[in-house]
């Protein structure tokens, strides 16, 4: 089969790879449907992240099962699933805690499975899915290309977005204000306006961003940042800051502005994977009483909540894809949200 | 009148100093039944933060009020009240939040206030109150130098400990470990008890607290700290951390010891001063998604709440007051603190 490798910082590259088989009775084989890049792929891709070999790459995918092991239970040949961007057991007490990124048999994929086996990439053709039960979740039948989008988004932006919103603590009538307009930040708002936020505020330089956050809900955007940019949102809300800032860059400069723009007693809720963080504007949030909490999201937590809503139109997180390329032109695909071109590629293989 | 002033490190006098009047119509001047030392004294005390001028010191009182000011309305002379460890307006934003600590026009003791008007330090025969309304509750009536103990502890301590608890949101069920064991561990553990923690462990190695902290209703103790400490609580407890955290101490060590301690998805609530915290543990909280809230506790926003359970014995602080010095001896109350020779000390003018 077809999968992506990355060979060094700007080489990505699609490589005739083995096929995946069951190799473990908790193994289901999945066929792509739909895959997609990260933000946080870009990293290795810019050379933030060293890449120290070549590797498979990508951990959002949507597909039809082919294959399951023998002791697969919940999903058979024919469904439709989505998969979360990391694999878990559901029965461990991390996943019973609903913290299935902390599973204890799980992992990540384009990794390497507990018995030391290569775990497939999301940006291929197949992937070979670990602990399938607790892993995957199946449609009630498989969906139209018109909702592979949405479906899409829930196995890692969606699904983040709202982590930072539930864990930052929005609720009927919370003023927000969301650092970063990428997928993740334009997912916090559509998850912050579903949890019932009063008012939302997107720091964002990008009118193509802009207008995806106020289709998905945004009453203001301010487009100044750092300390200038909290200014202008305390102007805005006549307030000492918002009642939950949703941060979704993860560096030093967002962190300290999400910790500005937090009002005394507020919360920011953070799901930007730290890159470059030296150290926390601690004083200003004991000071301050600005509460802190976020980390790798558990989507598969949130899957059978926010499934049903994207399956009848409710939710639609699926606009943060405003590009979709054939999965022969992944590089195209990197390139484009390198440069800014696009939010978000969806993959088709 | 007298009042505790230091002058340096090890330096702590009582001093005649000018009485106090009402000098805004907001004021009160509150004559002190009962005042206490702070763990946080002690760091001027020891050198650990600089003593850049001789002052007045101390922050914790309750006492009747002597004289109010034409437009001071919920306190009249002749009322005991508790008066929390900052001065607050309890009409700004930040008060209607809850906040008070952060009041725009509010301060602390031993400081200025709003028109650069010398504020008495509550280790004193008599304090002047800026902004009485705001900041002192009266009792129904004068209690019985019983309850002295207990209602002393909710100027300061027994708040601070339940801010940690609901920062860190303890609920019933709650899995608790407690790091520190001085005055404001110690309330935490009884505040996680009142609400509703199903088990409690403290980190202590002093047995004198440990057995405060069983009076408490603590149900473990573990005399180890640092990662041997957190391997012990993950056994004791056949899981990988507690739900809820308290941090009582304030420094790197009890900080990442907190953070460890911890299960993925659960939350440090944290009150100790930050003190010499040079770092995070940003990575670790992201990966296991231990979400940090706390800061200066605003403990006049509980006192409604704590109040009435202290007078009716339900809710009973007061063990933490381990030695009863007269005010004269302030300087001796300070040195057993020191040498931990006492948990807390009350001094009584």
């Amino acid at each position: 089969m077809l999968a992506t490798t990355i060979h060094a910082p700007g080489d990505i590259r699609l490589e005739e790879v083995p096929d995946p088989h069951v190799l473990l009775p908790t193994d289901a084989v999945v066929r792509v449907s739909a895959a997609c890049v990260c933000g946080s792929d870009l990293w290795r891709y810019r050379g933030v992240v060293p890449v120290n070999r070549p590797g498979r790459i990508g951990h959002e995918f949507v597909g039809v099962v082919t294959d399951v092991g023998d002791e697969v239970g919940t999903v058979t040949p024919g469904d439709f699933v989505i998969a979360p961007f990391s694999y878990s057991c559901g029965t461990c007490v991390n996943c019973r805690n609903g913290v299935q990124t902390s599973c204890v048999r799980g992992g990540f994929w384009a990794g390497r499975d507990r018995d030391d086996l290569p775990v497939d990439g999301g940006q291929g053709e197949q992937v070979r899915v670990p602990l399938a039960d607790g892993t995957l979740v199946r449609t009630p039948e498989v969906p139209d290309d018109a909702l592979l989008p949405g479906l899409l988004a829930l196995t890692d932006v969606m699904g983040t977005g709202h982590h930072a919103a539930v864990r930052g603590g929005v609720r009927p009538g919370s003023v927000v204000a969301v650092v970063g307009d990428g997928a993740v930040g334009l997912c916090a708002v559509l998850a912050a306006r579903r949890l019932g936020a009063e008012r939302i505020v997107i720091f964002s330089r990008h009118p193509d961003r802009q207008d995806i956050a106020r289709g998905f809900g945004v009453d203001d955007v301010i487009t100044t940042r750092g300390d200038e940019g909290v200014e202008e949102l305390q102007t805005l809300l006549d307030a000492p800051g918002a009642d939950v800032v949703l941060e979704a860059v993860g560096n030093q400069d967002s962190m300290e502005q999400a910790v500005a723009a937090a009002r005394p007693g507020g919360s920011v809720g953070y799901v930007g994977v730290p890159n470059g963080i030296t150290e926390l504007p601690m004083r200003a949030m004991f000071n301050r009483n600005v509460g802190l909490a976020g980390g790798v999201a558990p989507v598969r937590a949130y899957l059978e909540e926010l499934l049903p809503e994207v399956l009848d139109g409710r939710l639609s997180p699926g606009a943060v894809f405003d590009r979709t390329v054939p999965l022969s032109d992944v590089g195209e695909a990197y390139a484009a949200m390198d440069r800014r071109q696009a939010v978000k590629v969806m993959l088709r293989p």
